[in-house]
C-alpha cells in the first residue's frame, strides 16, 4: 500500500539491532485518521468474509484493531498479558515470544468472549518471527473459532514468519507493507 | 448518561473487593459501535475547547481514547508502563499506583509526542482514586500541555478521587456515568 510505504519512509525510524520504529504514527502516538485509511483497507480486503470479531493482544494492537473494527461494524476482543501464574479455568492461554524485551510470557482471552462460530480477523502492527500470531491463532482454534485471517500493518518479510504462517499454517494474512530489507544506512526496502 | 448506565447495569458485574467489571463491552470485548456513542458524548461536552490531542495510558485506555478521538480529528497518545529502571532524558515519566494489582509502576511519554501548544483531553475508562488521572495530568504539566479536561467512561464517586482532581487541582473531569455505591447484593446506585 502506497500510502504506507510513503508514510513510513518518510516518518520510520531506523536503529541498529533491527528496529524499525513507527512509534510516530502508529504506536505511541496513533495517527487516528491514518490508521483509519489503513482500515478501510483491510475492509477492502476481508470485507466479504463475515467477519464477526476482531482479535488483537494488547497493548500496541488494541487502538488499531478499534480503528478498524469501525469498517467492519464488529466488536474487538484483546488478548491480555497474564500478571498472575496460574491461569484461571475461565480463559484460554497461550504463550507468546518476545524478541524486543527478551522474554516469554502468558497472554489470555477469556472463553466468555472467543467461541464457537466466531469468524476471526486477527489484527496486529507487526509481524516478524510470528510469535503473537501464532499466539492468537492458537487462543482463536482453542475457543473453537474460525480464523478468517490475519491483517498487519508491517510485516518484516525477512524475517519469514509470514510466509510460514501462510505456507505452513494455512492462514490468510495480509500486510500492507512488507519489508524486504532494511539498514540504517540504505533505509527500508519493501518487497515488489 | 442514561445509554451508559442502562448498559452497566445489564452487563456490568460487581465482585467483592469493590470490583465492577464490565469486561464484557469497555475492556477486554470492546463493544466499538457503543464506544463510539460515548465518543459523541465526549464530543459534545468537550469539543469547543480546541483540543488537539487526547492522553491516555495503556492498556485499557488505549482503544476507548482511539474511539473518541476519531470524533475530534486529532491523534490519540497514549503513556507506557515502563519495563526499565532507568527513565531517559527523552521521555516525560511519572508514577501510577494500581490499587488493582497492588503495586506502584513508571509510566512515561516520549517528549516528542506531548509538549507546549498541546491542548489535551485526557480519556480513561475508569476513575476511583485517581492515581492514573494524576499521573497523566502530571505528564501533560510536565510537558508544558494544557489539559483542558478529562473524560471518564465510569466514575467510583464515592472514592473521591474525581472530587479532588475537580476541586483541588481545578481540572475539569466530565464521567458519563458516576457511581454513588455498589454492592454485590444491591447492584450499582449512580449519582443524580
Amino acid at each position: 500500500m502506497k500510502l504506507l510505504e510513503d508514510r513510513i519512509r518518510r516518518d520510520g525510524k531506523i536503529f541498529e539491532g533491527d528496529v524499525l520504529k513507527v512509534d510516530g504514527f502508529v504506536n505511541h502516538r496513533i495517527d487516528v485518521g491514518f490508521i483509519s485509511e489503513l482500515g478501510k483497507e483491510f475492509y477492502r480486503l476481508f470485507g466479504d468474509c463475515g467477519v464477526n470479531k476482531i482479535l488483537t493482544i494488547e497493548a500496541s494492537g488494541i487502538g488499531i484493531a478499534c480503528l478498524v473494527a469501525t469498517h467492519f461494524n464488529v466488536p474487538v476482543v484483546f488478548a491480555k498479558k497474564s500478571k498472575s501464574i496460574n491461569i484461571s479455568a475461565d480463559v484460554y492461554s497461550s504463550k507468546v515470544e518476545s524478541y524486543t524485551h527478551g522474554k516469554t510470557y502468558d497472554v489470555i482471552v477469556s472463553k466468555e468472549f472467543l467461541g464457537e462460530g466466531d469468524r476471526v480477523l486477527i489484527i496486529d502492527d507487526f509481524l516478524a518471527k510470528g510469535s503473537a500470531l501464532k499466539c492468537l491463532i492458537s487462543l482463536a482454534k482453542d475457543a473453537g473459532a474460525e480464523v478468517v485471517g490475519a491483517g498487519i500493518i508491517i510485516e518484516k518479510a525477512y524475517q519469514g514468519g509470514g510466509d510460514y504462517i501462510r505456507n505452513e499454517m494455512g492462514v490468510r494474512v495480509e500486510s500492507l507493507a512488507r519489508v524486504a530489507s532494511m539498514s540504517v544506512e540504505g533505509g527500508v526496502v519493501f518487497c515488489d
